[in-house]
Order: C-alpha cells, then sequence, then structure tokens
C-alpha cells in the first residue's frame, strides 16, 4: 500500500492553503528546489559546456522519458521529454497523417483541449492537402470512427468535466477502421493507471506540470508506439533530432526510433525540476493513486451535493468513468471560485460556468476534502462570493 | 564606456579556467542562480497556479521580447520569447512562404547551422507544394538572389569560422527581387550591434544560451517586423497564441501581432533564469562590446599565428566581418582541444577539424586571452594533444 503521509512530505503546500488545482499546476517538491539550484551553481556553473557529457544534459530527455514511460505504460525507450505538449500533439499528428496518407480526417472531440485543436488546425492549413479537423460530441466519438478517418486526436480526461474516453476500446475501433490513435495524456499521466502499450495507442502525449509536479511550463513528453518508430517522419526535425546531430550534414537524417522526436537543444534547467518531481513516484502504485482519488473525489461530490444544493455537478456521478478531477457549474462560478481562493480553497474556473477540483492523492487527503466543501458551503451559503472584487477577471483563469 | 570589470564580476568563471565557449554556452550569471531558486520557492512554492496573474508568468514572454529587442534593434512588441531557435525557424519560415506564395525557392546558405536548414526540408516536406530548399555557398548568396526566391534564410554569423553576413545588404537584395529575409541571430545577440529594424529584416530568431548566458537549453526569440505582424500566420498555432487563450474556443483565432508567435504554456523556470542574465547588460553598450570583442580576437590571431604555425586561421582576418569567434583548422583538431580542455582552455571543436574559440568581453579580458594563446602554443609545439585520452569522442562535441 502506498504510504500517502510519506509523498505528502515530499511537496511543500503553503500554510492555510487546500490546494485542489494540481490538475493545472502540481505544487512544488521541495527536492525539486535543491536539485535545480545545483544543477545551477556545480552544473552550469562549474562544468560549463562540458556538462553536456558529464553531467549527461545530451542524453536526460530520453532518461526522463523512460522514467515517465514507467508511469503511462510504455515501453523502455519509446517516450522522449522536450517542447511543450503543444508541439508534441503537432509531431504526433503530422506523424500519423504522414503513416495513414490515404485519409483526410482527423477526428476529435469537444472536450479535447482546444490547443490540441488549434495545432490540429495549423497542421492541416500547412498541410493543404484537404484535411478537415471533425469535432463531435465527446459520446459521439465512438460511432463517427469511420474509414474516412486517418486519426483520433482525443484527450482521455475532459479538462472541463474529468470525463474519461476508454482508450483501449476507441483504439481498437480506429484499428478496426484503419484509423491511428493519438492519445493526450495532460490529466492522465500520475492520475489514471495508463497503459499505452496494452491500449495499442499509436502515438500519446502529455505535459509534466499538471500531476508530475514539474513546475510551470514544465516540458512535456511524446510516446510513440515502437512499431511506427522508425518509420515516423518528424515534421519538427531539428538538430537533436538527427542521426548524427553534431556531423552537421547539409540533409537530415532522421535519428533511430524516439530519438527523431527530439527538435531542438533540450531545456536543461526545467529537466532538473522535472527528474527531482519524478523521484515522488519512486514506491508509488497508482493503482492506490486512482482509488484514493475516487474516494476523496467522491466524498468531495457528496459533501458539496449536501452544503450546496445551488451547484450542479457537472462531472461523471460514477468514479471509474471520471478523471481526478471534478467539477460543478454556478452562473457565478468565475467569482465563486475567486471567493475560495481568498479563503485558501484553491481550484480553478474553466470558462464559461465551472469550478473545478483536482484531487491528487500524493499531497491531498480527506482532511483538505471535508475543509474544502465546508469553505464552499459557507460561500455559497452566505452569497460571500457576492462582491465586486470577485468579478475582477484576471489574465488567467 | 563600458565597464567591463563591473560586468565580469557579475558571472561565475570557475577558479582555473579560460572560458572562450561563450558563443556555445555562456557562463552562470551569479544573479541567476537567486533568481531562479526564488521562483521556486517564493513563487511556484507560495503562490501555486496564482503566479500566472501575480507572478507574471503569463505575461513574462513578451516582457522579456522586449528586453531581447532592445539588443537587436526591434520596435517595442515585436519580439518574443519561447520554444526552441529550431522551433522559431519553422514558425518564421512557414510564415515567410505564406507570405510569399507564388515562389518556390528557400535560399539558404552551407555555413547556416544545419538546424536551421533541417528545420525548412521538414516544413518543406510537409507543405508538400514543390518548395526547394536551395544551398549555396555563404559567398554565392548574393548572386543567387532572384526573382525565384520565397525567402532568404540565413545565420548572419556563420558558426564554424564567424564570417559575417552583411544582412542589410542581403535583406535590401531580398526585397528587391521580391522575396523575403529570415535572419538566425544565434551568433549575434549580445555579440554584435543587430539592428534587425534598421536592416528591415522581415523576421528574425535567435537563442539565449550564448551571448545573453540564460542557460543550457534557454528559451529562444521569433522578432516579426510590424508589418508582417498581424497578417503572419503561425504555423504553430497553440492557445498561448490564440487571441483569447482562456475563452476555450474550438477554433484558432491568431492572437494580435506577435503575440500570435506563442505556442504553449512558456518555460517559467526557464525565463527567471533569462530574466537575471539580461540583467547584465544594463549599462553596456553593444558598441563597446563589439570593438573589445574584434580587439582580443584579433590578438588572438596574432598570438597564435605567432606560436603554432601548424594551425591554419579559418575565420576571416578583418574583424569588421567576422562574428565574436575565432576558428583554426589541424587535422588534429579534435584532440587538441580535448587537451586545452584539459588545461583549463575551453573552446570547442567544429567537425571536421575546426578549433573554436569565442570572445565574449562580458567577462574575458586580454589576459585571459594570452593566457590561452600560451598554453595552445605548449600543446602544439608539444604535441601535447597526441595521447589515446584525448581522441576518445564524447558524445556532445
Amino acid at each position: 500500500m502506498t504510504d500517502f503521509a510519506r509523498t505528502r512530505a515530499l511537496f511543500h503546500i503553503p500554510e492555510g492553503v487546500i490546494y485542489l488545482d494540481g490538475n493545472s499546476l502540481g505544487p512544488l517538491p521541495i527536492a525539486a528546489a535543491e536539485r535545480v539550484s545545483n544543477m545551477l551553481t556545480a552544473e552550469w556553473g562549474e562544468l560549463l559546456i562540458r556538462g553536456w557529457n558529464t553531467a549527461g544534459w545530451f542524453v536526460q530527455p530520453r532518461k526522463l522519458g523512460d522514467r515517465i514511460g514507467r508511469l503511462i505504460g510504455a515501453e523502455q525507450g519509446s517516450v522522449m521529454v522536450g517542447d511543450t505538449l503543444s508541439i508534441k500533439v503537432y509531431q504526433a499528428l503530422a506523424s500519423a497523417l504522414d503513416l495513414n496518407p490515404g485519409r483526410r480526417i482527423v477526428l476529435s472531440d469537444s472536450g479535447n483541449f482546444p490547443s490540441d485543436l488549434y495545432m490540429a488546425q495549423g497542421l492541416i492549413a500547412s498541410l493543404g492537402r484537404g484535411h478537415e479537423l471533425k469535432i463531435v460530441a465527446p459520446e459521439a466519438v465512438e460511432d463517427a470512427i469511420d474509414g474516412s478517418v486517418a486519426a483520433i486526436l482525443l484527450t482521455e480526461v475532459d479538462y472541463r468535466t474529468g470525463r474519461l474516453h476508454d482508450m483501449k476500446r476507441l483504439t481498437a475501433k480506429a484499428h478496426a477502421a484503419g484509423a491511428l490513435a493519438i492519445w493526450d495524456l495532460a490529466h492522465s499521466a500520475g492520475a489514471l493507471e495508463v497503459d499505452v502499450a496494452g491500449a495499442n495507442a499509436d502515438f500519446a502525449v502529455g505535459c509534466t506540470y499538471k500531476y508530475l509536479n514539474a513546475g510551470p511550463g514544465a516540458p512535456a513528453f511524446i510516446y510513440v508506439a515502437p512499431r511506427h518508430a522508425a518509420t515516423a517522419r518528424p515534421a519538427l526535425s531539428g538538430w537533436m533530432g538527427h542521426a548524427a546531430p553534431f556531423a552537421f550534414d547539409l540533409d537530415y537524417r532522421a535519428g533511430s526510433g524516439i530519438e527523431r522526436m527530439r527538435v531542438g537543444t533540450p531545456p536543461v534547467i526545467a529537466m532538473a525540476a522535472l527528474d527531482a518531481a519524478l523521484d515522488a513516484w519512486e514506491g508509488v502504485s497508482l493503482a492506490d493513486v486512482r482509488q484514493q482519488s475516487i474516494r476523496l473525489a467522491d466524498l468531495f461530490v457528496e459533501l458539496v451535493e449536501a452544503g450546496c444544493p445551488d451547484l450542479a455537478l457537472a462531472s461523471p456521478r460514477d468514479g471509474s468513468v471520471r478523471g481526478s478531477q471534478v467539477s460543478f457549474r454556478h452562473p457565478q462560478g468565475y467569482a465563486i471560485m475567486q471567493a475560495l481562493i481568498t479563503r485558501g480553497v484553491i481550484g480553478d474556473f474553466r470558462a464559461p460556468d465551472a469550478i473545478r477540483f483536482g484531487f491528487t492523492p500524493l499531497y491531498i487527503g480527506e482532511a483538505e476534502v471535508r475543509g474544502a466543501a465546508r469553505i464552499l458551503a459557507e460561500i455559497i451559503g452566505g452569497r460571500l462570493w457576492d462582491e465586486p472584487r470577485f468579478r475582477q477577471k484576471a489574465l488567467v483563469t
């Protein structure tokens, strides 16, 4: 059984804060501050350019990829770290369309994170070959998979509601129809028992700043199924993905396997934080994390529904088809979330009307859930959100 | 007059090291360690998700862009920080080809950094519209600019030899021929008196880990001339470049002006290091930097030619057409550089046979130049490089 008291001690949670927004930005792993400091002073400061070899900066993207790979059921050597999630979506989709040249439909859903859709739109415009991004409702995806679909591009967990797609079933359906499957694991990696190899996914992508706690703007990752690794064409063909980066050839030759998904110079400082953050997963069972997350979220739903009849549950009630987050709708959702934050309960708001709470057992337990539900009930019951200051929109919501 | 004794004190140079590789990776600005530490503990640790607004993480890419803009002669609001140089090359070239749809030739030269060529090759393959990357010798570029060229894609300073292109003249020639001009400033920003606006460049890109000293894998930047900012199509159309990122629309609408060149979530930790690194430029005149760099490099050439007749100068002798680095050729260049590094003189090697030295007045002076030339002469004169251990190739050379 995972020792969540031990994992909780690995994170810094500010005094007086109940942090239910790890689904947007995980908290600081205490070890990350020292690891990054060491990277700056002992590695960059003392080794200078020699750090690429002697401190292993050059091979770090793949090493970190393998560490993440163990959390998502990936084969060794099939995950690469770098860039941002949007960039990795572009690489995955470009590769998939290239591997399925006879088809023109990219199938996604309205619950996908918008940046995935935007990157697809940008790629399709660049390709100029008549591809079409077809966006259906999440529940209509399965029926929309047919012989016209080149690739499905889906986020496993809906960022708004936590609704969960069945990765294995939809991937099987896609394959049966001759389509490839690309999965965005932004809200899955570190939250669910993901098994990309078992689900037979073709590509997967994800970020590391949510449940993997690597810090704001931490690098992303891409998984390429080994069966595609030698043939996938990295549309973003940078020198680090070249077969011989330091030969300085004038022509691109893709590196072997997953190496070709590297693009430019890797973000060494950010990788130090990610490496430290991944240490928190040693000895942690994702089955335990998942079970505890469902338990905490179920408790929260129960307490909120009892205490706040004005709020409408926007997430699946059944924890088994819900990710690690719960959302409620209210016309004054934005102001309510601002009032909550003022009281130290940090979740977030997603337009137009959803307040969202994440349940991350590594550092959140039953006491926080009960505390958050109590404060939410006080705010709703007393209309404490009804102050002008709570309606002032910030840049980032 | 710039006070180089003051700037030198801002950097950490290890005891016993003569660092002539700032053209590859600048040294640690002492303030960066504290700034990053503060970002981790006081910002990420205490503010958590609130840091996007209250610590200004969200607007930081543009603020940093403006700080860099002042070093390259860019108009206010025309530079954006993010991603890697390779990614920014892709965005710039994709935009340029889109703005010049009737042309099919991308003109570059064999002295361009290979990743720029690779990214162009990847883009051209994606576009599938018959574009061609034409690579000529650096000295043949000017004559190759004709009515078939959509865009010239050039690095101002040759990474191997330091040979300098005339940005203003080649841009004017390109415009007269109906082509756009994209400049890679990797070896220019922080080294030369760059004036992108004065040169009338259409796009420029660069990295911040060389002369701007922001650390290994630090984020890149892109400049878009104001005349193109409202029409350039960002092929990599991520949510951060959307007109309303937090409206979560299903369709992409490009943000206003340079904002559209943002892609994914910005690298907040790395931006803290970059912000601290840019402080070193306060009170520094780039004219002084340039003059002093030429003086130091000229002195190095003079001393090396006197002490090492076996080495052949691979860089222009005339400092005014040379960037901030000097290269020499020798069949045993790799082993010579390894021997130098063992003696504390850090430059680098570029295949097949060039040893390369950068002269960065912010933290390098005449004493280092004399010391490096003396040690190099000892190694060459005594054949001290002729040991098996110096021939073992590292991953990164």
